[in-house]
């Protein structure tokens, strides 16, 4: 099975209210491959600039993450993101951002890509997700991440996109945005409404909801004692999950909240280091014995 | 075996984005009580003032709540909380407070009333809880509420009252208030190393957390799309607890985190009407089928 995933790929300097580091390797669709690597193999699509250092690209591949999609502009410079947590690791402040090469991110899919089965399409202007999307040939589960800039400004282009997906992931507040509706519950089914068939709600430390026309469920953020970086954290829960269901080679509704706890788990992982540094660190045996943990903190 | 619950019994005045209700049954004691009475038999004390209207304590003692701690102070007024809720239904602004009989609430515990096994001290002054917590002779199990009022301005009396406790129940941000860390797993296991054996934060719409020395696991909140009044989600939830506990007269992990479920859903119900409002429309069937509701979505 194969794996798409189609999203940014950035520089990132990080400020916490403990420490500060500079020149991270980010970017949704590196966090979503680099989760999704421990379950399945993964074809990237994004692009970079001549800034961009060789060793991140090699360090992707011996993932075994396909980087044939990942594009480098012979004088064009690196997305670049500079954001500042609040002591509360939840909120954070935006302090710069330089989109460069990826302002202007418009991707044809390599030939083999085109084939890819599960797709997923990280946060991007949507309707530039719906052209990658439309580009792919056999896909049997497609499913995107949107952000409130997108919301209040291609509103049309993200209905669009949202009829054409199997599933939308975003956040509380997004969620709330798009609906206008303050309870995640209604609001959760009053996305799916709007096209996907299933929509998850990721809150950040307080984990991640599920609605389907028939499955509404709740799974709680594993409780980590260490959060040293959230950056990627969604893009690694949904890179969790995505990778799951390609390795499983299916999506049925078990299987789904299944990979919903992988996705959490993952992302567990993510938070407790800076950029990809704690994900580097582990291994597929090391997110099933936290499976095991939490299945057991979720039995009784 | 018997459940003793000592808090405030108040007249609430609610508004939320969409309706206003006033003159509703309120309460920490309250709600705890009516929660605890789906699982057990429960001995109330609290202070009401000349005012109180007789049929709330006949509806308390139609559900088999012992009011003979219940003292009607002559030519007194009973507390009266006025509060709004915003949009989110986690926020909420106190307009109003009239302690009255209860700003000098100092129960002497009736006799047989000292030999609960089971004790609640809901959230009130620490050297009061403490005091009435000595005049308990036989208990097994004591679990106390606090708030950020008296974390702020009675930090001696809550850390004497915190080694005297088994449990202490507060809520996230008077955990992180009271350990000065915003990590809620920290904080809790930081609360717990102050004195009571084990920890429960709430987290509102997002569950609870449990800490013990060898135990640490989260409780979503069963997703409701209902959620009419908040007032008093605490309390039932530590209502539903204490009743399942006393009614199993055990508190072992697994006991412990079963009646943390219990807790939960009967919470989620609390949170459905106005007041007791939809408590007082339920059953413990609805409450196991709820219960099994919950299992599933917890299970995969």
């Amino acid at each position: 099975m194969s794996l798409l995933v189609v999203g940014s790929v950035a520089i990132d300097n990080v400020q916490t209210p403990t420490a500060r580091r500079d020149n991270l390797l980010g970017g949704s669709a590196t966090h979503f491959s680099y989760a999704a690597s421990f379950f399945t193999s993964v074809r990237l699509v994004g692009v970079v600039g001549e800034d961009w250092p060789a060793q991140h690209t090699r360090m992707l591949q011996d993932r075994g993450i396909d980087t044939s999609g990942l594009t480098q502009v012979a004088g064009g410079e690196t997305f670049t993101w500079t954001g500042r947590y609040e002591p509360n690791m939840n909120d954070r402040e935006t302090l710069d951002v330089q989109l460069n090469v990826f302002g202007t991110f418009d991707p044809e899919l390599p030939a083999d890509y085109r084939e890819a089965q599960y797709v997923f399409l990280a946060n991007g202007v949507p309707a530039v997700q719906r052209k990658v999307l439309s580009q792919t040939t056999q896909r049997k589960l497609a499913v995107a991440d949107t952000m409130d800039l997108w919301i209040t400004t291609q509103r049309d282009d993200l209905n669009a996109l949202m009829n054409d997906l199997d599933g939308l992931v975003l956040n509380d507040s997004e969620a709330k945005l798009l609906t206008g509706t303050e309870n995640l519950v209604a609001a959760g089914h009053a996305v799916r409404e709007m096209g996907p068939r299933f929509v998850i709600i990721k809150k950040g430390e307080h984990g991640a909801m599920f609605f389907s026309e028939h499955e509404t469920y709740v799974m709680p953020a594993y409780p980590t004692p260490k959060v040293i970086d959230p950056t990627g954290a969604g893009d690694s829960f949904a890179g969790g999950m995505m990778g799951y269901l390609t390795e499983q080679d299916r999506f049925d509704p078990e299987t789904l909240k299944t990979a919903m706890a992988y996705g959490v788990l993952v992302a567990s992982f993510n938070v407790e280091g800076f950029g990809l540094e704690r994900l580097q660190e582990i291994t597929r045996d090391d997110i099933e014995k936290r499976m095991r943990d939490y299945r057991q903190m979720l039995s009784f």
